[in-house]
C-alpha cells in the first residue's frame, strides 16, 4: 500500500535570528530571520531531494509563527500534522545564532523555554499519521526538551513502529538541555526500537562511556541494542570558514563498514544544520536506493553543501547533489556550466 | 543636596523586532532590532533633552541582552541600577511590531512571559538608588507583569517617596496583560502616592468607570486621591501614517487646565513610544521649568517628533524640540536651514 | 462529493522585479524579487482566507523558476497541476515594476514573450483537474497571451463547466497585449459560459462600446450573455500613495445591486494586485457564504488591504479581513491591539 | 556653427551622505551615497531631457572623488572640463542630509571648507570651453564659496558672454555661506551680464530689500539691470512629505508674465534639488523651444518630478516629463500604462 | 591620423541578476543588478586603464535598458555606436548568476533569446565607426548568438580590417549556445583575419581537436591561420573562493613565448569577467607599450583583480594595476598605505 | 585612593565610511558608518574587558558628531572629558576605508584636515582629569596631527605623569601625516617619560634607524630612554583575508622577553584596529594582573579577535577573550557551545 509520506519527523520548529554577515549580537542593527530545528531540517532536506515529507510539531497561532509555517511549505514539507496551540500565552521557541571567524567561535543563545511544543499531549497527534509514512525520525533534542515531548516521542516511536515505519534517531546531545547521565538513561530506553542510529564519536565516548576503536563501538550498539544500522560523522574544523567532513556507516546485517574519502576544504557559509543535512541525505539514500553506500554518499554531499548555504535549512536539488557526488568521485566537470 | 539623577524609571526593557518598512511578520526575511519598553522610552526621552536619567530593570547576561545595554548607554540612560540575572534559563522579553498602512492596522505580538524582570525581588534594588533622584516614574505595565514586579514597584514607590522624590505614574493599560478590574484594584492603591498621573480618557471611562466631562473627571482624580497633577492626551488617527496629537494637564493647586492647539498632520513613521515621549516631555518640562504650560508644550512636541522616528526610542535634542515648539507657536522658520 | 480544491485558476506566473522604495529602474542597484500574475494573485488571495486553491500553469525547470514555485507553496497555493517545460530554451516571464510618487506614475515593463506558458497544449492539462474544484477562474490576460493559451483556456472553460465547476472570468484588459477589437471578439465567445464576470467600467465603455448608466450596462451583460453575476470596481487615485476603492455587484437572479460605502484614504504601498485581491475576496465570499453582500465586503476589504502590502500577492488572514470589515462598518476598535 | 554643448555649468560637486529612509544622523548605521551640487543638478537635469551638457569643476584625484565622476558620466554630464587637483591634502566637499517628517524638518550639515574647488584659478579653465556652449549657468553658491571661486566665476561669465553664450544665474542664497549684505553687493555686480535670472521671492524681499507686488519686483530686475528674463518659484510646504509648486516667469521683451496652475499634492520623497530641476527644465525649454510658456511648463514638471526621486539628481526622460505636463494640463491618462 | 577610440568591441550587453552574498536563486528575496557581457567587460576594462573605448551593440528603449546605458557611461565606455531598437516587443537579454562555495559551484541561467542584438543588421552599423578605432574586438559568443549577429560580426571584422584596425578575437566557447562542431566551422572562417587570438587550452583540445604540447598547439594557430599573436590562460580552482591564474602569449614574429609566475591565492569574490579582464589587460598592454611581456603582465593582474570585485565589470585604475604588478614582481609594499 | 578611570586616552575620534562587503569606493551606493581612531579603539577595547575608560578629544556640535558620541557611550567609554567646539566651521575628521581581497589591498583615504581636535588648547583640558586615572595613553598619530595636538599631548603627558599615572605610548607611524625625520625628532622627546612603549619592528629599523637583532633593539629603548617595558608585534599577511599575529614584550626590570606561539589562520573580516586591540589587551593585562605574560596573552587574543569584527572597534567581553586564550593554549573546546 502506498504511503503519503516517505518521512515524518517530530520536533520543535524555531525562529532563528542571526546578525548579518560577521556582525555581533550586541551591535548589529538587524536580524536575519529563518526557520530552524533539527527535525525540520531533516524533513526539508529529504523534501529537497524529491521525497514526500511532513513534520509533527506544535505551534502558536500568530503571524510570526505563520512565517515558520510559510517557510516549511515553501521548502516542500507538509503541514498536515501541525498541532496549533491557541493559548494566547503560548510562545514560539527562538534561538539566536552568531557566525564565527577564527579564532572567534560561532555562538548560540537559546530561548525556547515554554514554547508551544512543551505542552504537547500524545493524544493530540492525529492517529492517521502513524500509517502514513515509510520512516519516522526524531532526535535526542526532542527527548531533552521536557517531560511532555519526551513522553509523546516515546509513545509515537512505538506507534510508528507498530504501523510498520522504519525508526530513525539522532542522539544530537545538547549539554545546555540536559546532563549526560539523564540523556543516557533516557536514550537507552529507545535504542532497542531503532532501525538506524546517528551518534557522534564524542557522544559515544562521553555519554555512553564507550572506549576502544570507533569501529568496535559502532558494532556494540548493534550487538547491545539490536540496531541494524549505525552512522557516525567526523567534522574537522580547520577554521570557522573551513571544515572537512566524512562519515562511517555500519550495517550489522552485512557486517560491513561503509565510507568514502572526506570532503575537504568545504567553504563554510553557515555551519548550522549540516549534521541534519547528513541525516537527511542518508535517510533519502536508504529509502531511494536501499544501498548504504549510496546513502552515505548522499549524506556526506548534503552535509558539505549545507555548510555553504545561509540558514539552518538546506536549499538544493537531487540534480545538484548528484553532480557534487560525481565531482567528489573524480568526474571531470567544468568549474561552471555555461 | 545635589542628586545624581533627575529621573529614575522602573520597568522592563525589551527587544523589539520589526519587519522593515511595510512588510509583514509572516513574509519578511529580516527584523529590525531595537530596544524598547515604556519606562525606558521615558528615561531615554528625558536624557535626550539633557537631564540625567537612569533605569532600574533586571536583565539576563548574554550578548543579545548586551545589545539592549549598549543601546541605553548610547542614548544616555545610566545603567548603574541594572540587576543582572545570571540564571541560564532567564530570558529577555521580546515584542514583535509590524507597522500599519490604512486600513491595515499596526500589530503587536508580545513574548515577555518569564523574562528576567519577573524574578525581581525588592531587596535586590540598590538602596542608594532611593536618594539619588529628583523623580521616580513607573507605569501600569510594570504593575501588570506579575506579582514580583508589582510588589517591587509598590515598595519602591514608597521608598522613593520617603526619600523625597516626586512620584510619576502612567496608567498605560494593556488589555493583554490584565483585566480592567484587576488593573483598577491594583492601581487605586498607588494613586494616593502620586505627584503626577498620566491617564487616557478611554481608560478613565472604561477602567475607572468615570462618566461626564473630561475636565471634571481629571479633577476627580485630584479630589479623590489627592494627586496634584493629572495629564491626559488625545490622539486622532487620520490614518496609520497621519495622526494629530494634543493633551490637557490639570493642576489642582492652581485649579487650572493647561493646553494648546493640537499638532496636526503628523507624518507617522513609527507610532510606538509617542505616548512615552509625551510623558518624557512633560516630566522634563516640570523639572526644568516648574511651569506646567512649558511641560505640556514639551510633552506635545516630543510626542509629535517621536511619531516621525523609527523605533520605540525618541532620538532628538533640546534644540530641536525648542525649534519645533516655536514653529508650532507660529514662529516663521525656513523649511530647512542651509 | 467533496472536491479537493475550492478554486483552481489558470494563468501565467511571472517573476516580478522592482527597484526598492521609490528608486528608479535606471539607477537602482538591486531589484526586489517577487512572484506575480493575475490568476496566481487570486489563488493566493483565496488561500490566505482559508480555502484550498491550486493554479494551472506552465513553468521552466530551473532555480529561478523554482523560486516562484516555493513562493506559491509558501502562500498555500497547490502546485499539483503545474506543467514543467524541460526545454532548455524555455523561459520564465518577467515584469519590471517601478512604484510612483505623484505626479510620477508607477511604471511597468513586460518581458513575457516566449515564456513557458506560451507553448501550453490543452492535452497537457491533467484530466483529473476538471473534477477537483468548485470554481475555475481565468482572465482576459490568459486569452491575450497567444494562440496556445487562448485555445487551452477556451477548452478548459468548457471542460470545467461540464465537470460542474462555477466559471469566473476577469476581463482585465491590457492594451499592450492586444487591441480592443481583438479582445472583444475573443471575450464575447466565452461570456455565455460564465457564472461571474469581473469587468471595469472603462473597459465596458471602451472595449464593449456600452453607453448609458453603469447599472444598466451591468444588467446588459446578464441579459445579453446570460451571466448571473457581474462585478465592477471603482478606484479613485487621489495620488500614487492614496486611493479610494469601492465596487458594485449585480445579481440577475435577485435583480439586485450590492454595494457599500467606499474605503477612503487607503495608504497605497503597492498598487499591483489589488484588483486581483478584490476578485479573490468576492470569490471567497461567494463560496463561503453564498451571500453576495458578504462577497462584496470581502472583495473591497481585500482590495484595500492588498494596496498596503509590498508585492503582487496579498498576505493576510481571514481574521484580519474580518476585523477590517467590521471597522469599516463602524465597529469601535482600538488603533492597535495590545 | 555647431556647439558641442547646449549648457555648461560651473560649481562644486559634492558627496552627499544621507541616513536611509527616515532614520536620523545620530543613530543610522549607514549612509546612502550620492553626488550633488546645485550646478551639477542643473547640468544633469538638462542632460536627462536630451541636450548635451558639461560641468566645469575641480576635483581631488582619489576613488571617492572618482565615484562622483562616475555618477556624472552615468547621468550624461560630460567631464571634459573637470580640473583635477593632485595635491594629497585637497578634499572632496561633503554634505550630510537627513530627510524630515512633519513636524520634524529635513536637516543639512555642510562640510565643504577647503574642498578642491576653493583653489581654482581662472587660468586653469580650458580656453576652448568658452566657445563650446550655447548657455552658461552658475549660481550664488559658487560666488559665496570664497574668493577663488568668486573671481573665477566672474571672469568666466565675462568670457562666456563674449563668446556668445546665454548667461543664466540662480541667486540660491545660503545663509550659512555668507551674509545678505555681502551676497547683495557681490551679486549686483553680475546682474547686468545676465540673460536669465532665477531668484526667490523671499530673497528678493530680504536680500534685495524689494517691497511691493511680486510682479512689479520681477519687472524691476529687468528695468534696473537690463535682464531680459526673470523667473521665480513658489513652494508650499503642506508637510515634509507633501508640497505644492508653481512659478512665474517675466519676459521684458514681451512684457509678459508666464505661469500655469500649481502642481498640488506632490508626494515628496527627497526635497533636495527640486529648485535645480526647475532651473534645468526652464533652461531646457528655452533652448529647445524658445517659448517661455513651454520653458515654465518643463520647469514646473521637472521640479515636481524631482521631489519624488531619491538623491539630488533628477532621473527622468523627455518622454516622462512630456506625459506629466500633458496630465497636468488635463489629458486623460490611465493610472499606469500596461 | 588620430583615432577617436583605442578599442571598439561588438557584442551583447545584458542585465545580470544575482542573489546577494551566498544566497540561492530559489530563496533570495532580492537580486543585485549589474551590467555584463564579455565584449562590454573588455571595453570597460580597457577604459578603466585609461584608453578610449566604445561598444557596438543593440538595445531596447526602456528604463531597465537605460540602466545598462548609464552603467557603461559611468565606467567610461562610449555609447556613440549603440543602435536602439524601438520595437515594443524587443527585449533586454538577462542572465542570472549565483556564486558558489565549495563544493557547491557557481551557477548561471541564461535568458537571452530574442534580445535586441539578435535583430541586428550589418547596415545599421554607423559607417564612421570603422575608421575610428585602433583595434576591434569580438568573441565567439557573438558568433554563436544567431545568424544576425554572426553575419554582422563577420562583415564588421572585414570592414574594420580594411580600415586598418587590429583584429582581436576571444573564442570564449559556450556549450549552451552552440555545438563544438558548429563553433569550429564558424570560427575557422574568421581566424585568418585575426591579429590576436585568445583561446583556452580546453577549447583548443576539444573544439579544435588539437593534441600534443600546449606550446606546439599555440604555434600551430600561427602557422595554420597566419595569426601573429596567440594567448591562452590557465586558471586553477582551489575552491570557489580561491583560484590561481597564469597565462602564456606566443608571438610568431618573435617566435617567443611570454609568461610569468602565476597569481596564487586569489581571494575570489566574483569569478565572472576575469577572463575578459585578462583580454582587456593584454589589449591595453599591446596598445600602450607594444611589448607583449607588459601586455601579459597587465592581463594577469587584471584577471586577478577582477576576481576580487563584485559584478562582471572590473573597477580599477592604471595606478592600482601597476602597483599590483610591482608587488607581484616582488617589490616590498606595505600591507596598506596610510 | 580610588581613581575614577583605569585608562584615559587622548586622540582624534573620526567618522569611518566604508563600502559594504568587497565593494569599491568608486561604485558602491552606500557607506557603512562607524566610529574610529586609534586612541578611541584602545579605550573601547579596555572597556570591553571590564575596566573604566575615558577619552579626551575635541568634537564639533552637530548630529553626525553626536553619532560618534553615542557610539562611544554604547561601547562603555566615558565622555566626561570631551571638549565641544561650537564654531560652525569646525569639522569632524573622516576616513574612508575599503577592504581588500588578495591581490587587491585594503585602501584608506583620510580627510581629517581642519577637524575639531586641531584647535585644541592645553588649558581646555579639565584639570580634574589628571588625577582621575591609573594610566594615560596616546600615540604618534596625535603628535603628528599638528602643532596644537602635539603641544597639548606633550603637556598632558607631563601632567598625567606628575599626577602619578602610568604613561603608555604607541608610535603608530603614519607616513601620510609626517616624515620619518620629523616623527623621530618629536617622539624622542617623549620617550623618556614613558612607562610602556609600543613600536613596530619596521618603524624601529626605518624611523629610528636601529639595526641588529630585534631583541637587542627592544632592550636599547630601555637602556637609552629608561623605558621599563617595550612591546612589538608581528603580523604576517597570508592574504587580505588571512593573517597570523604574534608579539614580544620586553621588561627591563626583569630583563625578560615575554611571548607565546602565534595566532595562525586568523580569518580577517576587518583589519583596521587590530593593532589598537593589541595595545588595549596589553594595557588591560598590565592593570588587571601586573603580569606581563598575561598582558601579552590578552594583547594577542584581542588583536586576533578584532580582526574578525567589522569596524575599527572591538566588540567582545572578558569571558570571550579568556576562552580564546584557553583554546589558544590548547584547552579542548567544542566548536560551538550548545
Amino acid at each position: 500500500m502506498e504511503k503519503n509520506f516517505d518521512i515524518i519527523s517530530f520536533g520543535e520548529m524555531m525562529l532563528r535570528l542571526s546578525p548579518p554577515g560577521k556582525q555581533r549580537f550586541s551591535r548589529s542593527g538587524s536580524f536575519e530571520k529563518q526557520a530552524g530545528g533539527s527535525e525540520l531540517n531533516i524533513a526539508a532536506g529529504v523534501a529537497a531531494l524529491g521525497l514526500n515529507t511532513a513534520i509533527i510539531s506544535r505551534m502558536p497561532v500568530h503571524d510570526v509563527s505563520q512565517f515558520i509555517m510559510n517557510e516549511i511549505r515553501a521548502l516542500g514539507v507538509a503541514d498536515d500534522y501541525i498541532i496549533y496551540d491557541k493559548n494566547p500565552d503560548t510562545r514560539l521557541g527562538i534561538y539566536y545564532y552568531e557566525s564565527g571567524a577564527s579564532p572567534r567561535k560561532p555562538s548560540i543563545i537559546y530561548d525556547r523555554k515554554g514554547s508551544a511544543i512543551n505542552r504537547i499531549k500524545f493524544d493530540e497527534i492525529p492517529p492517521e499519521a502513524y500509517g502514513s509514512t515509510r520512516l519516522f525520525h526524531t532526535s535526542g533534542i526532542t527527548l531533552a526538551l521536557g517531560e511532555a515531548t519526551r513522553s509523546a516521542a516515546q509513545n509515537m516511536m512505538k506507534r510508528f513502529k507498530e504501523a510498520g515505519a522504519i525508526l530513525s534517531f539522532d542522539v544530537n546531545y545538547r549539554a545546555n538541555l540536559w546532563s549526560e547521565d539523564e540523556a543516557r538513561r533516557t536514550i537507552e530506553k529507545v535504542l532497542p526500537l531503532l532501525d538506524i542510529l546517528f551518534i557522534s564519536e564524542e557522544t559515544t565516548r562521553k555519554m555512553f562511556r564507550k572506549t576502544g576503536e570507533l569501529h568496535d563501538i559502532m558494532k556494540s550498539y548493534c550487538s547491545d541494542y539490536g540496531i541494524p544500522v549505525v552512522a557516525t560523522t567526523e567534522r574537522k574544523v580547520i577554521g570557522a570558514s573551513q571544515h572537512s567532513f566524512s562519515s562511517t556507516i555500519y550495517s550489522s546485517k552485512d557486517d560491513r563498514f561503509y565510507n568514502e574519502h572526506a570532503y575537504e576544504k568545504i567553504e563554510v557559509v553557515d555551519r548550522i544544520g549540516s549534521g541534519d543535512a547528513y541525516v537527511a541525505g542518508v535517510l533519502f539514500g536508504m529509502l531511494k536506493y536501499t544501498d548504504l553506500q549510496k546513502a552515505l554518499e548522499f549524506g556526506n554531499a548534503m552535509a558539505a553543501v549545507k555548510s555553504t548555504i545561509p540558514g539552518d535549512l538546506i536549499v538544493t536539488s537531487f540534480g545538484e547533489i548528484e553532480r557534487i557526488i560525481k565531482a567528489h568521485q573524480g568526474e571531470q566537470q567544468s568549474e561552471m556550466n555555461r
